[in-house]
């Protein structure tokens, strides 16, 4: 892809280079296989404190869709389905791995990408009030993200009221945390690790996507919440021979504060670029805090643009402009903001 | 694990080295995601080389189950099972992931290891001629492992009967290579991968084992034979973001035959081992040519190694005694072998 | 339920006397199990004439449910949903029997109960020009219900635009004729068996509410649309042992027209109640021409009748008032529709 | 069929005449859908008193397949799959419907069709001492038929032992009942209804093969054994709308001892057939005490007598001779034994 610009996506790099560094420096070392070594240890002990869940059950699984399919499959039983958002990543962009593990998605109507409290306690009463219930899928848990799909942020208030109707209605409340890092480094995110701990019952910080070269951890802060979850893991192809692998990851990214800098440095990055749209007029049409930026442009400022950058499209709009989606990430140089700013 | 030796399995360290480098040379590159880079182009192209299969389709998936959960998926029809060893790992040791994707397993008795053309040829015929067939499940498409589990090798002669069979039968062969490096690098083998790309309808070419961090080749030598397979990895979760980093360890696994190096150092290091259990009068229950040696040890005998040599545990026999594996791999290195000669 | 009137369903008695007789006078006949006898062949073969497709395969299972999730089984591939209105009988009553079976509903607007040609086109173009389509779920199949779930009609021209935009989008068009005696009875339908079976690729002709115990008829108009149904059908537990009971109520509703007898008498109720609310001046908020008749009550109204008739609870309205859903079936006495109008 | 004697199965007629006498007297009758009516209710009430099971849960569903499919889909969680006999039905004849469930059926050696208490205990300790337990499937639950497939018999002692393994081992033990009543007559059976409901955790009493024109009743003898049971009945297309059309004839089947009368009919002709055969030299490979009868015959032999009379193919002997199987039922008539016997 050489020397045009590129902000199509916040995957299109390898890994940080201090998780390239512990791979090569640990290469020849014999570990045991599957998860059972003394690095993926290392990092479920400290995913344990950060988000003060000492008791945890930590998993390291490969991607965010294998993810999100065993862990919903880990937590419903065959009468119940998952809620949410239409614009949810399960919803729209799994190739329907949900369903293809006997699941419905129920999804419901979304603002800015997210699921509200009255939304999913609506739902919950709907089927219990409905003489019919017995003949339709229960809902038996929620799913959010945060950052959402959309790039905004749940509020600790809403995401208290959330977990309120999901404990309330006895649903499970799981987290897709495919791009957190760049959630928790916001100025305008009020919601912590151990927020989410305290108020989710399972939820994935995303690796991914957030410096390493692939890898999710899943946590469930109370232990026993999904049993036999080592062979679900199994049985969805998601448990990874030489565990150590993604372990050795986490355990860098939750060392010294790196997924902490991985996200701020993203998140400035990408308010420079929203400072600087503002300032030129662009028109955004979400209003994202975290490292994505859209905005809206005619066709012929798009294909302008495209000469010299390359960014991510969204949609059509229906007045003709189009969306383009500019994400920044770990891997983001400052020259290379600089010169994008300088093109708009 | 420290001092201690361990020849306990052949996926106990990271990568051969020049994969290590490469990923670390190219880190900071920005390619496009799920595989449609050019290293995975690349690696894609060589591996149809070495197959003299020009129109191969070729995919990089992460591990074995998950890759052969896919593939099965893809290849049967919902009123078909795989027709299996007893002792075939997706009999075995997958916690179910063929079933879980709704699929029988049809497990026939086998040979060390290996299913032979005719037991093959009598399941087909029988459910042929079954006057209840249509109450039953279809044999749809045969699964062996070359190596097998057992460390044993199809001969030429042996892959072209079984072949033959199923051609007839209209049932696609697949073949898993968790090994193949181990396989190919025999002395006693006469399978080349053009003969398993002119014999097999869908095959794996394992890394995981053969000197990558994790990564398994797919490759359907004719053209459409796994119609929408990209989506149905996708929808098994087998899809990585950043499918570069499986494609660039093939691409590296089959630039200057590093694929074959890494298979024949294994083959000598568990060659020279099994010289030396035959020269002290050892008791090899199956004799495998490939990179894993199978050891029976009566209790005093076995405990006194384990202080100083960790083996992989086979099985306990009648007699009393217990069988263990002894693995070698790309990572093996000769001075080990020299020190667990020593003790033998 | 004695004395009371009672119009909440068209399920509530047995079956037709003719049925009933018949099954008396061949109940100690000795036959083939599984749907390979003499009675089932003939009411396949009447089918077909009916339906002037000489060549259809046709094939008798038990209930709706079950109809709809093994058909739709049979249709797709793995990576491919099903699209329905969102208020269609899979989408909303089938408890997630089809997502059990590994498919997504993709549900779509609708306009009373019916999808209408250019949403599914849309639905079907806006998946073909996706760029992420491989990551999604492909339309691969329409299901629509004649009457639908709010007892309205597709007509001949809707249906043919359906046929039309699903053939050259290479899915098939499924219509779900639970109550299709009380369709094609409707002086205001035009859409006749033989149309059905020009225009679907696969339909059912329900019996369960139309006369039978219990039954519903698969018709394949072309052979060979879903090879080896037999055997999916066993494997969804919708294969009968004694065959015949089904086989034989289905050759006795189309014997001498009785299909047809039975909806006339029904839906000639139905308008005798329609007229009825209309001289009354009640609010039907769904026209419906079949079986099924909705009328809004307030809640005074609704608690009164209550007392003297059964009807069945539909939906309650934003406005305070109640739908309730009176249904008529080939049992419904005439003095027990002089008895509901004099209650009106 | 007309002239020639059948007894090739017990499915061939219709229902006992006393079931189609109150299916007619009923048959007009308006009754609440989905076995919530007053039949059902009563059918429900004499199964729990004849099997002394007060609190027992009890459903009615239509066939065997879709009740074994359903009740083992209700009562396994994804991480284990079914301990059954390698000639059980679920093992062989449903066309892979526990596996199209994500099940895997672990089949295990029989003797004379039954599963002993010893090899269910090794299956489930070989599990539990597995060091790779984690990467296989739990033994989650037990299947047995009594009678067998091959019309062999549990005694109360082998009963009690394979429950008391199993309930020390936390698998439930189920009992596939199809030809129940015939077990039940049988002058050699000593385990009674009582004995069943006290020693399984979940069973069916089959309707359609003795005496139903369809129906099976699954009995959970301690209730919340399965939740949301009806859901899962639903979801398995295995719900009926006229559900009073099965509660009637269990009703009936349940009322003045019919399903013992039946029961011991059937096992008398069974039993002149059995004495006959003996009586003339023949050869009975197996020896059921049952409805069903097995004699092995040269091919002449067979030859002659399917002229006169058709037999069940079971199967053909390595020494060139044919099993074949002779069904008795509630309706075979005495002058048919006469005749049969006649013809030997």
């Amino acid at each position: 892809m050489g020397e045009k610009l590129c902000f199509a996506s916040d995957y299109m790099e390898g890994a940080h280079p201090a998780i390239m560094q512990r791979l090569v420096a640990t290469n020849l070392e014999q570990t045991a296989g599957y998860g059972q070594d003394a690095y993926s240890a290392a990092a479920r002990e400290k995913i344990r404190a950060v988000c003060r869940a000492p008791e945890a059950e930590v998993f390291f699984l490969v991607g965010g869709t294998q993810t999100n399919a065993t862990v919903i499959d880990a937590l419903l039983r065959p009468w119940q389905g998952v809620v949410a958002a239409e614009t949810g990543h399960i919803s729209v962009h799994e190739a329907g791995a949900i369903e293809a593990g006997g699941h419905k998605v129920l999804a419901l109507a979304q603002r800015d990408g997210k699921l509200s409290a009255d939304a999913v306690q609506a739902c919950s009463e709907g089927w219990r009030r409905d003489d019919n219930r017995e003949h339709m899928v229960m809902p038996g848990m929620v799913y959010i993200s945060q950052p959402t799909e959309l790039g905004t942020l749940y509020s600790l208030r809403e995401l208290e009221a959330l977990s309120r109707v999901c404990r309330a209605a006895g649903m499970p409340l799981y987290m897709d945390g495919a791009r957190l890092a760049y959630a928790l480094a916001c100025p305008e995110n009020d919601v912590s690790l151990p927020d989410i701990a305290r108020l989710c019952d399972a939820f994935y910080i995303g690796g991914t996507k957030c410096g390493a070269l692939f890898g999710e951890a899943v946590v469930f802060p109370k232990p026993g919440t999904a049993p036999h979850f080592f062979t679900i893991v199994k049985q969805h192809g998601a448990l990874l021979a030489k565990g150590r692998i993604a372990g050795l990851q986490f355990d860098t990214l939750f060392t010294d504060g790196l997924y902490d800098a991985i996200g701020r440095g993203a998140v400035e990055a990408a308010n420079r670029v929203r400072a600087a749209l503002d300032e030129r007029g662009y028109d955004q049409p979400f209003r994202a805090p975290t490292n994505q930026v859209f905005v809206a442009l005619d066709g012929e400022r798009a294909a302008a643009l495209s000469k010299d950058v390359e960014l991510g499209f969204w949609e059509n709009l229906p007045d003709g402009r189009v969306v383009m989606r500019i994400a920044t990430s770990w891997a983001t140089r400052p020259e290379a903001v600089d010169a994008l700013i300088a093109l708009l």
